[in-house]
This record gives C-alpha cells, structure tokens and sequence, in this order.
C-alpha cells in the first residue's frame, strides 16, 4: 500500500515566499555603524532577496557554487541567507574572528566564488585576500560611505535586479544551501554542507513551543554571530513566523546592547554566556546610586533568553531570573545545525524545589525532537539514563551532518553504525536531561581510571586567588596521563602548588586525580569562540 | 556540490520512543463508560505500545496491512496510533457516527485484516459485521465488563506480548502509517493515506507557537473525535512533546465535559463548534443564581481553544473572551492532515480595534507553513490577494493529499499542476487571512453571475421565525441555474414567502439574486459531521 501524500520537496524558497505574501508589514530592524536604525519590512526584505537572487545570475552563478558572506547581523546578511540559495547557491558565512589566514584557508577550500561583504570589514579582507581570488567581490555599504570605484556595490547590484521576474532555480530538497566550517579547537578546520530539508526541519523544531517558541508576535534580539553556526539557525525561524528582528550590527558591547534594548525591547534574545555575563554586570552596575549608568537601562521583564555555545553557569541563570528574565540553555554544535538540546521547564518539575529547577536549567538540557541521543561507553555499551553513567554523547538525525565536505569519513567523527561523535562525554538523567562533564580529548587517563579535567578547573577556579584555570593531559610512561594545571592568578594575587593541592584535597578529590605540575600563565588562549584553546597548551607544555 | 546531512528517515517511531525516554512520567488520563478517570503514565504508553506493535507481529500482521479502530478517545486509540505503524501496519480509523451500511462499505473497501474496537461498540459493530469479514476484532473492555469468549481481548493480548524484544518494522519515511475516509457530502467516501513523513511534518507545524503552541506543561483536552482526522493530529504532537492528555471517552455532553474540565483543567482544548456552542450555554446558564447548576462549574481562564470542523460564528468567540478563553479557528479537511489555516493573533493586529480582531479571528485564518495556497478564478487566473476576489481555494504541500486509495486522479479534485482543489471558495486579504464564502458546488451561477448559497442562508436565518435555511441551485433553461430556499420554521411561528422575499430585499439582495422557490421542511438533513447534507436537498427537490 502506498500513502497518497504529495512530495512536494521541503524549501527555504518557501518560508520566503511565506513572509512576502503573509508578514510584509513586519519589521527587520538593523543596527548601523553610526548606531542609527535602519528599518526595513518583510515585504522590503521580499523584494530585495529575490532581487538580489537575480542579481546572482546576472553575474553567471550556477548551480551549488558558493557565495561566501562575511557580515555582522544585518538586513543585507538575511537576504544572503535566502537570496543565495533562492538562485540555487550555497551561501557560505565566513567567520569574523578567526585569524585572516584561516578566513583565507577556509575560503579556498570553500572553492568561494563570489564574496558579498560589510564595507566596514574591508580591512580584514585585504589581510586574506592573497590567499583566495574571489571572482567577485560585493560590497555592502553599511557604513553609508560610497563603496569604492572597482569593487561592486551592493544596493547598485539590487537596483538593477528586476525581483519580479525571478524564477527559483529548481531543486531537490537535498540540495545545499549553506555551508559553515567548524570551529575545531584541533585540526584544520571542516565544511558542514546543510540542506533545503535539513533546515526546514532544523528550523520547525527548534521554533517549537518549549524551545524558541517563535510567534509572530515576537521581537527577537539575534546577539549571536550569523556567521557562527547561522545564528544558530534563527534567522529561518524569523522568517518563517514573521517575528519581528532586531539586528545589533556591529555593536556588541554591553552597553551598546542595553541602548538598543531600551529602543526596540526584545520578548526573545540569543547569545553566548560571555556577553549575557557582560551584559548583566553593567546592567547591575546601574543600579546602584551614583553610578555613570544609574537610571539609563531598563530590563524588558519576561522576555526569553536563549543562551549556549558554552556552558551556562547556574550564577548567570539566577543573576538574570533576579529581573525577571528566564535563561534557555541549548547545546548544540556547527554539525548539528546547531539545536542539539534545550533544557526548558518541565512539566516534571512543576513542584520542584526552585534550587532544583536552576540545577536542570545550568544543564545542556533535553534532546529536541528528531535528535536521537545515545551515551557510549569506551566498551561499545550505552550508558543507562540513571544521571550518573558517563560516556561519549553521540547524536543522529537529519539535521545532523553524516559527514564534512570533501574529507573522508573516519571513525573518530562518526560511529560504524552512522552517529555523530560530539567528542563530549556525559551523563543523562531519567528526565532525559544532559549533563556534560567534559570533552573526550580532555578527560585524562590514568591508571585505568578517567579524571575530569572541567571537574579539576572548577575546583582550582574556586580557589581565591585564581582568575582562570586549564587543566591537560601529559603522556605518562607509568600511568599512560596525568594531568597538569595550567593557572592564571588575580592581579596582584598568589597562589603556589601546595597551596592548591591542599585546596583541593579539600574538596573532595583523590591524591591520585590531583595534577602532578602547576604551570603559572598570563591568560588562557582561547579559540575565536572564545572556547579554552588546549592544543595550544599542549604545544607549548607536552614535549 | 552535496550535502553533507544525514539521511535519517522522519518516522513516527521516533515519537514514541522519545515519549518513553523523557516523558515517563507524565500522564495519560482516559474517562471510562462508568466516568471515572483512568491514569497512565507515558511509560506505560510506551511498553503497552509496543507490546500492541510485537502481539500484531505475531497475529502474522504484515507491513501495509491495514488495521481498523472503532473507539471513542481514549488510551488505547492513542496506543493504536502508534502501535500500529510501529508494526509496520497502517491504522485505519473508522467514524462510528456514520451510518452501520457505510462503514461496513468503508472496512471492505479499505480491506482492513483486523479491527480494534471498543466493547460498548459491539452492537455498532453487530450492524455491519455481514459487509466485511475482518480476521481477528480484538475487543478493549472498556466498560470494565470481561471480554466475550470467541473474541480476542486487548489486553489479555498486550499481556502475554513482550515489549522489550520488539523490533520495529523497517520503513522509509514515504511508507504509510494511517488512513482516513473523507466523509464526502457527494458521492462515495475515499481514502486518504498518510505517511510517517506527513504526519510527522504535519505535526512540527501544527505545533509551533501560534497553532497548538504546544508545551510539555500544557494538558490538552481533545473533545475531537480521533476517529475523524486523526482528532486533528493532537495525538501526535501531545506524544511528541510529552503533554498530559485529558481523553473524554464516550461523555461528550456538556455537562460532561465541565464537569472533567473541574477534574483535569486543561489548558488547551478542541473541538468542534455546536459542541463548543453547547458547552458555553451551558455554563452561561449555570451562572444564573437558583439555576439546577448553580456554581457547579468554573471555567479555566487562559485555557487557549481550537475550534473547527466547520465555520466558527463569531458570537461564540466573543462568549468564551468573555470569559478569558480565546478560540483559535481553523479550517482544514481529511485531505490536509487536516491543519491548513489558522486564525490567530497577528502582531499587525495589535493596535486593532477589539471588533476588528473578532471579524478576524471569525475567519478561516493564514496559511500554516509548508501550505501553499492559492484561489483561482474560473478563467485559471490566480485572484489577488485584496480581501474581495473570490475564487476556489487550492492547496499544495507535504501532508496534502494528491491522490485517493485505489481512485484514478481526477480534474474534480486535482489541478492538473498538481494542487489540491478544496471546493471551498474563498477571498484572502492582505494579511493571508482566508475567508471561505462557499462551497463550489453550492455556488449558484445565473445567468453568468455567481449567487452565494451561504451569504442567502445566513440573511434568511437572521428573519425571527426561521430556525434553519439551506439553500440549493436549481437547473434554469434560461439563467443556468436559480436558487431554492429549504426553510425549517421555529416551533409555532410562521413566514411566507412574500415575506422573506421583502426580509431579503432589505437585506441588499439584488431581485435576480432572490430565490424563486421556497419549500418549508421540517428540518435540514446533516452529514455524520454536523454539515448541512444538499445532496440529500437536491435529491428531493430538483427532477
């Protein structure tokens, strides 16, 4: 028997036709250089994207070439995110903070034909540009200056676009449409290809009710990059319900986003744990009398923050709850389109304590629907969901990437049998919720036994005197690992090994899981993520 | 290029297994023929389920096999919606409200190998029993009462299955997992097949934050039959995101449902409107002090209420606001899984004037997404979308139907592009708001110029004396066709057609527009759903 259903392929085209027929009276707000507001609507946004897919053939794009973007949050990188793949390319967001020679490498390897660029980021550019000739470069005058004879301009490139007279370019709903490299704090870093059906299906779930819960009636502040893991994927939800978008450009500063709150207050605002950090410490700042804020910001109460791309931690939870302002930890990877896990409030936990409720809260959270979730042990065995068994968390399902672009599978990235390996261990619970401990390649082996180095730099970060704290593994003849404490001290602070060690000690841990070096460093490297960079730290201390 | 994606088929196993794992502890709550409340737990959702899938698998059940349910709403359809596809079967509701000759004919023409039926459904079942031979009617003593020798018992199956060895049937996403017969006011009822991949889509939309809105805290109330449009797809999503399910059983009186609305107070509730119309009045007049009801009941303000099935009048939208529940309409058929459109509270909408959101929320509402729609003219023209071009309604997307069960693809049904003709005629506005004005067929067209059947209903139901009017087109040599009057008195009162004539003149009717003929019957035959049945009109009036 066979179901009588159509097949009618699953579109981005679709959700962009769906706003310039349903929500074209709706707002895209972006934020300028000079911190003005520029406004445009859904019916603008309409217009201008099928423009600009028209421009793209204009310019001889064929079918699956890339077109990289390098963009902070803006009206123009949405019309990338449709218009790219509206002319049946695949828009590729390269990433701001990486090192120019790595934008350089990565848009080689893209094999980048066209690149559509902020004016105000032609600087960087000119530091990779020796690296990988783009047949065209495209320049968005966001900073209102007029764009240089010999370089195309953007809007004239719109204004000479005929958006009525545009056809979709046909596809299947495997085609591709975005590409993103990983972040990889080893190794050179991967393309991750998405697809029309993996972003419409990304895209439903994580708009549901208990994660972003997108309505219409929504004002959404995407504070996260998009050209990080596509604003974890925010942008298509925006455009498939209509919310209204508040783009902060390029002014991420915490003052700068508070201003912006007062103009245009969010009911949804996503961000990484560092800036909501930011944010929180000059808004209470404010509060006290006297000081050079006092008075200027208010906090829209009610509104929901989505927050991940690094652990939450549970005092940031409750700082923001202080006003009203519940915290949304997700999980999620580049490879995983990025919406892996969300812990939201459940039903469950109706009647828990409220200690209880920030504990789930400073979880990664629950897998979202059509994510399978499975805990593996180094013995090939699933680890029962009892809160407390831990292996490496292993994801499957079809947003999820089965493989990187032109690299051949290998078995440290994905299983036999077809998984995702996140590379982070953890443990789940009966309520299904995740609790990462660590990254595999920074648990440490010893003896036979794993220590936890997140578990050690925790403990060590606890001490007074300590700013930050790294811990890696050293190659150990007699017992294969051990760990050394690589610290950085408070200005003016001191600290020395034993001090530590009995610090330690006190806490609860064994002689055995205590480091054997303590490495005293000026700062931790971090990755463009701001991720702790242990390669690094390995480099420079295991010989 | 490709994608670098995982294939991971959608599938409803996924669902289930996702409410075993995290939802384990949430509830299942099911009224009883003696109205008492059975509980489960989604654990138990879960093992009874797939103990149901492995005791089909040994009943030599065989993958596309269709397996018939003739029950009200209650645990045990839910454990069927899963069960079945989770063997590789295809579940096949059956509408006990039709007449015992129809189902009978629907059960053969479906060839259903076995039946899951309600025991208090045995004499239904007695009726057609001799129209279609099923294999094996496995009968769930819901009554209580034991189960008849000569008769499997349901539970005495699940018992002796084994959930934990079960295997699911191997599937791709396009297989079938649930048929529905349309109940066609014209000519024979056909089959509509759904697929795990429509249903699960189906389900994410239907979902998202301005539909369903569904919460894992949410506790939903489906009054809407499960076997009618799969009770509009709640069952599925409720599983998915882990909601509490408050099942009515047999007890659709309103007294009934208010008094399990004091049980369980839902916060989410559906159904359709003359039992919604029948619930307010209730309540309304249990508000009145010395009333036989008198402070019995309270209802549950905030509770957000679907209702559709046909059109909602905008009087009972205004009773239940006065009361703090809001009615989201909206419009759909067994051929589009059914949510098509919904009405809901659009962010333009927000400085509307009160009556301006109550016309609005009186309409069939904005396309959901994955929906394409279009209203085409006569002349194969789209109309624009002005809130005044009328044409027929068409649908296109994944989880509408593009053929029936075993039936040629006809022009009746099917554009030959591809689309879904609704037979529905309808404006939409700027906002995406449809306005469905009639049925195609109950257009009236003299003399070149459309008359609508409904627009004339709705002037002569408003004359005092008249209870219920349905008007039918007549075969003219002259004009084409004229309109009919069949006019259903209120008890004791009288009309002429003189006078209604005169009503309608004064109502702006135009004279040609003006039925010639009026017969006075003693009421207006409906179909099993409650719709005014013209076919049977037409049948006695029109030689």
């Amino acid at each position: 028997m066979q179901s009588t259903m159509m097949k009618t392929p699953l579109s981005l085209n679709h959700l962009l036709e769906r706003a310039g027929h349903l929500f074209a009276g709706n707002e895209v707000v972006s934020r300028l250089p000079d911190k003005t507001l520029r406004r445009h609507t859904y019916g603008d946004f309409y217009r201008r994207t099928r423009s600009l897919a028209s421009a793209l053939g204009q310019l001889g794009m064929k079918k699956g070439d890339r077109v990289a973007t390098l963009c902070w949050n803006h009206h123009v990188h949405l019309e990338c995110y449709f218009g790219i793949p509206a002319a049946g390319g695949v828009m590729h967001t390269l990433n701001l903070r990486l090192a120019p020679e790595e934008i350089g490498w990565i848009a080689a390897d893209a094999k980048d034909r066209f690149l559509v660029i902020d004016d105000v980021l032609l600087p960087l550019y000119r530091q990779f540009a020796h690296l990988h000739r783009f047949e065209k470069v495209i320049v968005f005058p966001f900073s209102g200056a007029p764009v240089d004879a010999g370089l195309a301009d953007y809007e004239a490139l719109l204004a000479a676009a005929d958006p009525d007279s545009f056809d979709y370019a046909a596809h299947d709903e495997d085609d591709p449409v975005a590409m993103c490299y990983t972040s990889g704090t080893t190794g050179r870093p991967k393309g991750v290809v998405y697809s029309h059906r993996s972003t419409v299906l990304h895209t439903l779930v994580a708009s549901l009710g208990d994660f972003w819960g997108l309505r219409g009636t929504d004002v959404v502040l995407p504070v996260t990059p998009m050209f990080h893991a596509n604003s974890w994927g925010m942008p298509y939800g925006a455009v498939m319900m209509g919310v209204k978008l508040v783009f902060p450009g390029p002014h991420l500063h915490p003052d700068d986003l508070l201003d912006l709150i007062q103009l245009e207050p969010p009911t949804l605002s996503l961000g990484v744990p560092t800036i909501w950090m930011g944010l929180i410490q000059a808004f209470d700042a404010s509060q006290v009398a006297g000081s050079p804020n006092h008075g200027r910001w208010k906090l829209p109460r009610g509104m929901r923050s989505l927050v991940g791309g690094a652990a939450v931690p549970e005092a940031l939870i409750r700082a923001f709850d202080r006003h009203g302002i519940w915290i949304l930890q997700g999980w999620g990877m580049t490879e995983t389109s990025p919406v892996c896990t969300i812990s939201y409030p459940r039903a469950e936990l109706r009647d828990a304590t409220a200690d209880e409720r920030y504990r789930r809260a400073a979880m990664a959270g629950v897998p979202v629907p059509l994510v399978e979730l499975r805990v593996r042990g180094d013995d090939g065995a699933d680890r029962p969901w009892d809160g407390q068994s831990v292996g490496e968390m292993q994801v499957r399902g079809p947003f999820i990437t089965g493989s990187y672009h032109q690299v051949p599978v290998d078995a440290e990235k994905f299983t036999e049998d077809g998984w995702l390996r996140t590379g982070d261990v953890a443990s789940v619970d009966a309520l299904g919720f995740v609790k990462i401990s660590d990254r595999t390649k920074d648990l440490i082996k010893s003896g036979g036994e794993w220590i936890s180095s997140v578990d050690l730099e925790n403990a060590i970060m606890a001490y007074p005197a300590v700013a930050e704290a790294a811990v890696i593994a050293v190659p150990d003849e007699k017992w294969s690992e051990r760990p050394l404490a690589c610290v950085v001290l408070r200005p003016g602070q001191s600290a020395t090994p034993e001090q530590l060690r009995a610090h330690l000690l006190q806490h609860g841990f064994a002689k055995w899981q205590l480091p054997d070096r303590y490495e005293f460093i000026d700062a931790v490297p971090r990755t463009s993520t701001g991720k702790f960079w242990k390669m690094k730290l390995r480099e420079r201390f295991v010989k």
